[in-house]
Formats: structure tokens, C-alpha cells, sequence
């Protein structure tokens, strides 16, 4: 889920070092949009052993919603590709903490529950499409209106592995056509970050019903001569976490990403 | 004007030089759809010099209904570029003459007509991103149909150039979403061959009443769940041509190309 729920300005940092030196000693404990320009921001996910494989695995599966940027070796609270700093126990803004499937903390810190079992996932976001976008002049009418995207359960059934298994999830982004022929040309350099849109046109196709509900984020028009154009989504594998319901695992939450060291143009394939 | 009126198979050459042999030789008079497979085929447009200039920088203006491949000498048949055997006085099946405006001739050969004033236009064409199309397991109605395409023109107005103007002209192949997502990524390699669509979705965004009655080709069915997709189409040039009235000037007939020794996937830039 790479929006925050509201988007006042982050603090910026001209880098992602700087950011997570910001985050780690609290003076920055917001949501990261916009944070570091230019660099790339990770969904996180971090999971008992016992479920690490398979999902792993799920990701393998589902690289459009899930493109894995880093995944740790179990109990290593490092991420070195990402940033030869990178501590996940307290590089991230805010953490949710899952229990049973339940929300039971959201922390800033998550050292003390840190153990020799867990695993990492961080997971390309849609932060980094977004800014090729904008540099190709092609519109985002959220990212105008300070908004979250909007963003929908779809009747699309991911690939399924061990307990991980749900609906893709899809974030919208209304755009006039010649605008979403160049989203699709733009977007395709970046599998990394969930690279080409899944759909556009008619949302019933894709099982949703209203595109002016969103299930999570916030509703946007679609103007006259726009079509709606849809991309895979980190919350599929956020969705698919929480549905699992496992005894205990560690997201982010939402819009409190990991910034990287990463610029945003390595994750160009082209 | 890429696709001929109707499509009976055309003569099977191995290559180009074999296609233009067959053709030279008067043994293929026909239309060259599928005759070489693999192999590039292109539009035709044969001018006196004093309005190649003006013509040229039309093409130069309008790089997606007019990817140039090759423009002569003035004077000069050939076309070494494109195959170094190729004369353009008898290398495509039939002609079009045109003179103020009006067709006054079909001719299998053009070696009468020739002098040393005539500059020759070799315009890329969609039976390239159609191949690409097709490998990539895009469906193509029409192909399957064994129809034309289905040509529009549009309320879109080409850049004009001294007395060449007029309305841009699309193909219109009917995809589902995805499909039409794919066809972007693949038809993006080839800006040499009309490039990524200009449009897709409602029709009268462009100046499309009636999908169904198309002013060139055959009309196709766009079934439930589809969307049009449009490309900039080589009958613009021809259209543009022909409503210029020049004095004197030849095409090739429609359907009936110039078949090169230049291979598909040479015109992909990717």
C-alpha cells in the first residue's frame, strides 16, 4: 500500500540515506511519498520462516502486484542491495504488527521484535511509476489533488501458494486515451514497480462495480474522453497477508514505505 | 493503403528478391499480402521533384501515418537500401497513375512513365506490426477473417506542408484490454511501421461516428469486452496525395507493395 492515508508534505531528504537517518533517530516518523525524489520506495512484508517460502514463492507467482526488490536471509535485519545501512528494524516510519491476522501495534521501532526467524520482503511501488509519469507529462489527477489513488478488489484470482491466496488488488488512474497509450509505453520499463497496467476501460471486466468506490484510498473523477486504466497493486500481497492470517508477521504501514538507496531509473529495464 | 481489396493468397516467395523477381518478371500481378513472410513491404509514392520537397517534409511532419523508408535520387529508380536489385519501374505489381487529381491508369510497369524529374517515397507499413502482432498471439480479426483492415478518417488533422494536408487516417483492430496493452508494448519496436496506436476507446474522440462503416476496407466486429484500437494508417499519405491534385504522380495500387529485402525485425527498435 504505497499512499498514505493523507498526504501533508514528508519531510525531504535529498537521499535515501538521509531519509532513513530521519526515520531511524524518529525525527521523521510520517508518511514517506515524495520523501527522497528520485529513489525507490519498498512495501514491506516480513514473515515467520515457516511462512517465507511460501510466499516466496506467492511473489514468484504474482510479480505484476508483487515485484520483489530484496528478500533477507532468515534473521538478518539487513537489506544491503537496498542501501548498505539498511536496518528493517527501524528504517521504516511506521510498522503494523499482526497477530493471528489481527492488527495488535502500529510501532515506529520494531528492534524488540526482532527474532532469528523472520524474513524481509520488500516489494517495488507504484511511487516510482508515478514519477516516470509525471516526467513524461502524462497526468495524475490524485497526485494533483494531494489524494490517495484509488484502489479496488478485482474478481481477478491471484496465483496461489501454501496459505497466500486472494484477489488481485488494482490502483486506478484515469487518463484520456493517448495519455494511457503512453502510461502503458512508460510503465512497461518498470516491472520493478509493477511495470505495464493489467486492465483499462470498462471495470466490470475485472469485477468492479463502481469506480467511483474505491476499496481502499480515495474516489477520483473519470472525466468525459478519460478511460480508467488499472495497474496491479501492492496491497495484493498486503491483502493476501492479512488473509492469511499468521500467527504473527510485520508489515509497514500504509504510505510509511522503506526509501532506498535505489534510484528510481535503475529499476528501468529499458 | 497496405491490404489489398480482397485476399486470395498471394504467390509464396522465399524472400524479397525472389517477390520482386516474380513480380518484375510478370509472373505475380497480384496483391502481396503474406508473400514473403517476414520481410518488409512498403507504400508507395512516386513524385515530380517540385513537390518531393514539400512531401518530404510532410513525412518528416507526420512520422506516424508516413514512416519513411526510403526516398530516391531524383530521377533515380532504384533503391539500394531496401534491396540492391530493386528498380522501382517494375518492382511492384500494380501502379497507380494519377494526373490533376484523377486516376487515369493501373500499370503493371512504369518504365514509360519514368523520367528524371521523379523523386520515389518507400512508406512503412502495418503488415510489419501485424507479423509482431500475430507472433506475440495478439488476435487480428481481420487476419482471421481473411478481410482489409478497417480504415477511418479522422477529425485529426495531419501537420501540413505546402499543398499536402488533410485528415489522418487509422486502421482500427478491435482487442480486448489486455490485448491492447500488449499491442501498445509490441507495436511501440516499430516506429518504422506506424508506431504505438494514436488511440483507443470511443471512437468519437477522434471523429468516428460509425465503427462499423468504415470509409476504407472491411468493417469488423468489435464484440462485447473489446476495445478499438487505432493506428495511424498509410492510406493517409495516399489520401493526402490524391487530394493535393498534383499533375502528375503514382502510387502503388492498394494492397499491391513494394516487397524489400529488409527483414521484420530490422524496422524494431527495441
Amino acid at each position: 500500500m504505497a499512499q498514505a492515508s493523507s498526504l501533508p508534505l514528508a519531510t525531504l531528504a535529498p537521499d535515501g540515506r538521509t531519509a532513513r537517518r530521519l526515520v531511524r533517530t524518529g525525527q521523521h516518523t510520517g508518511h514517506t511519498a515524495g520523501m527522497a525524489p528520485g529513489h525507490v520506495q519498498a512495501n514491506l512484508a516480513i514473515l515467520p520462516r515457516a511462512q517465507a517460502d511460501d510466499f516466496l514463492r506467492f511473489c514468484q507467482r504474482n510479480p505484476k502486484p508483487c515485484p520483489l526488490l530484496a528478500v533477507s536471509e532468515p534473521g538478518d535485519p539487513l537489506l544491503p542491495t537496498l542501501g548498505d545501512d539498511v536496518d528493517i528494524r527501524s528504517d521504516v516510519p511506521r510498522y503494523r504488527v499482526w497477530r493471528d491476522g489481527m492488527l495488535v501495534d502500529e510501532p515506529t521501532d520494531i528492534a524488540s521484535l526482532w527474532h532469528a526467524d523472520l524474513v524481509t520482503f520488500a516489494i517495488g511501488c507504484s511511487f516510482t511509476f508515478e514519477t516516470a509519469l509525471l516526467q513524461a507529462d502524462v497526468p495524475l489527477r490524485h497526485v494533483a489533488q494531494g489524494r490517495n489513488v484509488a484502489m479496488f478488489r478485482t474478481n481477478v484470482q491471484t496465483v496461489p501458494a501454501g496459505a497466500f491466496h486472494g484477489p488481485l488488488v488494482v490502483s486506478m488512474r484515469p487518463l484520456k486515451a493517448a495519455d494511457a497509450i503512453r502510461a502503458v509505453q512508460v510503465t512497461s520499463r518498470f516491472p520493478g514497480a509493477h511495470g505495464a497496467p493489467v486492465h483499462l476501460g470498462d471495470p466490470a471486466r475485472i469485477g468492479i462495480a463502481d469506480a467511483g468506490r474505491p476499496d481502499w484510498g480515495d474516489a477520483v473523477e473519470i472525466a468525459d474522453g478519460e478511460l480508467p486504466v488499472f495497474w496491479a497493486c501492492g496491497v495484493t500481497p498486503q491483502a493476501v497477508i492479512e488473509a492469511a492470517r499468521l500467527p504473527f508477521c510485520i508489515t509497514h504501514a500504509p504510505g510509511h514505505m522503506l526509501v532506498t538507496d535505489l534510484r528510481d531509473h535503475q529499476l528501468a529495464v529499458l
